[in-house]
């Protein structure tokens, strides 16, 4: 492929998963999945949905079509390495021509990984992120999978990426190739019904921070154009399509998220908190996220003893949407000058009050928005909260800057400097 | 599958046709069809764009990667059931395993209807839309097809609709099934710059008309809950996703469609219309269009002898676009009591000042300013200005009631005494 004359990237694609959305969507699984040609299926659920309806009514629609179906729930909250080679074993013993995960994204992050280990065998560190692994291309299609999330939700049922937690070298990495987007999303807002509301939030405050990372990513014209079309990277930057649903699901969550909070039985706003989650998974899965998630993986990983609200249940540790968020306001601080309207148009998005402000004073109003949809939806006050102090940053950082995939998508380069001084600004908002 | 005991319709799908949009995109459509493992090309054109520099950059392109490819270039402008069986033979004859069409939507439709008979030989009736033909599902999927759209545009790159004019029943009809969708649609707003700003105008009108039908159409929710999942049309009414799409279609084709038109050579104006015409083919491939476009195949298939600008190298004809627009104001009158918010919305995203108007005025305010951007544009003013006379209304509304399929997806259910009125209050505007 020769190079065109004008060189930046100018050139930007579209791949979304199909979706199906909607109020009983679940009732439709044994047909979807039949459709797909698949006759004995894996059903991968943790261990509190296995009991649950949700799932009942999945086996149900399976079993009704004739199909075998054989579930797993060992699926852990915030996986390991070793969480994901249990379940790949599992995957590669059952025979299985079908996957259905069931769940928030611990399990469809599970269920992309097993489904590869048991279509492509190899060794775990070959598919991993470089450069904890090898980043081999995952070599053919896996095997059809549908995907449906119980949480509104972190948008794993539109992404190309399944994220685990490398214990052995604290931090959080993954494995990302578009193979592992799931065949289709079947995506059923009821399934949040029965939700703690400390779910509701912490996954609700990551879809509004993947909306706000997606939208302020930077833009995809900055990147260089590629020496081959294969070469150019899933996460392509913001783009004229991820903006609309980005800024649509920004909107959404800052109209939502507060209601939902405070009225457990709003079943509205989940219903719409659901649909911004899948829009924000569109869109973040084509534009990227950048640095609130990227410092989220050593926040995440260097903290197990913390207990979230809804979480009491589990192992102690940071979920996924809060160990996002905490870092949210201070990072958009950061990133403002780079794309100063952007950011207020974010924050206007958002539900602040920006008629008399000027765009230099956007990444000021968008973290005070932010900060205030935290604060009134139970977020611990930073990473303060958590337990971290100045004394940990060094360590924070260095977790960080392992996470370049990420970094290289913030609109304004941050250094290991500039990273501290993030941390430090993220320790407490209010 | 069971009925859920929920009944009207609570679910929809998306399914977008994947994309490459930006500068320079058919510079890569040889690495694009080599992807898809084909080794011989048919690539569908027009005998204009035959020797025009888009071909040569995709012939250069598929070339390069080693490719045989073969070029079809009688593609008729508004193709014929003869046309498309000629296509057809042509295809069956070549022994091809991937197409690629560039061209306006009469080139996309023709070589989706080509693939379709050499894939899956029939009766060339036996696929077409029931009444006039025989609505045979197709039977499996299509050979490869990259869509490469020339004009801003039909949307048919994103649509699973190839469209044609049934010469001896006097109508035009189509096949409509998810398999001719094609495989990507690949969007290169260069290719527009050398188009008459006549055919900048017909197609861009179609784009607004498209978008505002889709955003208007009946509302997903108010048809019954299908016996079977498989039974769900592929248009399904306005939904949450597809309203994204249109609504900024709308905005975009309000913004730029004018600009257009006053400078040929404005290229930021015509790729804004180009993405406003992917966004809009992505919502009505999927919302679906109604009443404009029922009476679009009867004002374009009984007069064979309007000549509009940009077309005067071919046969009379009305171009598709001005068939569509030419009824919309008063369609939309007509519509706007059955979701009159909607309409206030749509005019205010088109760019008329709603501001003191409140919902009861929608229909007349989406008009007024849907007429003015006609009027701006050089569209003919009403079905009058091709021809058309009170005298015709009669067969008219005879040639548009048989568009049965269109006509349910309207928000308001027209009898034929509606259509009459309709198509007298579109003979003129202004």
């Amino acid at each position: 492929m020769t190079k065109t004359p004008d060189s930046p990237e100018h050139i930007f694609t579209v791949e979304a998963v199909p979706l199906k959305y909607g109020r009983g969507a679940l009732r439709e699984l044994g047909h979807d999945i039949k459709a797909l040609n698949a006759r004995r299926v894996a059903l991968f659920t943790d261990r509190h949905l296995a009991t649950s309806e949700p799932v009942a009514i999945a086996r149900a629609a399976i079993a009704r079509e004739g199909l075998d179906v054989v579930v797993y729930d060992a699926v852990r909250v915030e996986p390991t390495d070793a969480a994901f080679r249990e379940a790949a074993a599992f995957a590669a013993d059952g025979g299985f021509d079908g996957f259905v995960s069931i769940g928030g994204g611990s399990v469809m992050d599970t269920c992309k990984a097993a489904n590869l280990y048991a279509t492509h065998p190899d060794d775990f560190l070959a598919y991993v992120n470089a450069p904890m692994g090898h980043g081999k291309p995952v070599p053919g299609p896996l095997k059809p999978h549908l995907a449906c999330p119980t949480t509104c939700g972190t948008g794993s049922e539109m992404t190309a990426t399944a994220i685990f937690d490398f214990v052995s070298e604290n931090v959080k990495t993954g494995i990302a190739h578009r193979h592992l987007k799931p065949t289709r999303a079947v995506v059923d807002p009821t399934t949040t019904y029965t939700l703690p509301v400390g779910v509701v939030c912490s996954t609700g405050l990551d879809v509004l921070t993947h909306a706000i990372e997606s939208w302020t990513a930077r833009d995809f014209r900055t990147r260089d154009y590629p020496a081959n079309p294969a070469l150019r990277p899933p996460y392509q930057g913001s783009n004229p399509w991820s903006d609309i649903g980005s800024l649509k699901a920004i909107e959404l969550g800052g109209r939502y998220l507060e209601r939902a909070y405070a009225d457990p039985k709003d079943h509205e706003a989940r219903d719409h908190l659901m649909f911004a989650s899948t829009l924000a998974g569109m869109a973040f899965g084509n534009a990227g996220v950048h640095i609130p998630h990227a410092m989220s993986y050593a926040v995440a990983g260097q903290n197990h003893r913390y207990v979230a609200a809804g979480y009491e249940d589990e192992a102690p540790m940071v979920p996924h949407g809060l160990s996002v968020v905490v870092n949210a306001p201070a990072a958009f601080r950061f990133t403002a000058p780079a794309c100063p309207e952007r950011h207020l148009q974010a924050a206007q998005a958002l539900g602040a009050d920006t008629r008399n402000l000027t765009q230099e004073h956007g990444g000021e109003a968008l973290a005070a928005r932010l900060a205030e949809i935290m604060r009134n939806t139970g977020c611990p006050n930073g990473i303060g909260a958590l337990g971290y102090t100045e004394a940990d940053i060094p360590a924070l950082v260095k977790g960080a800057v392992q996470q370049k995939r990420l970094l290289v998508q913030a609109p304004r380069d941050p250094d290991e400097s500039d990273l501290a001084d993030i941390f430090r600004d993220a320790l407490r908002y209010w």
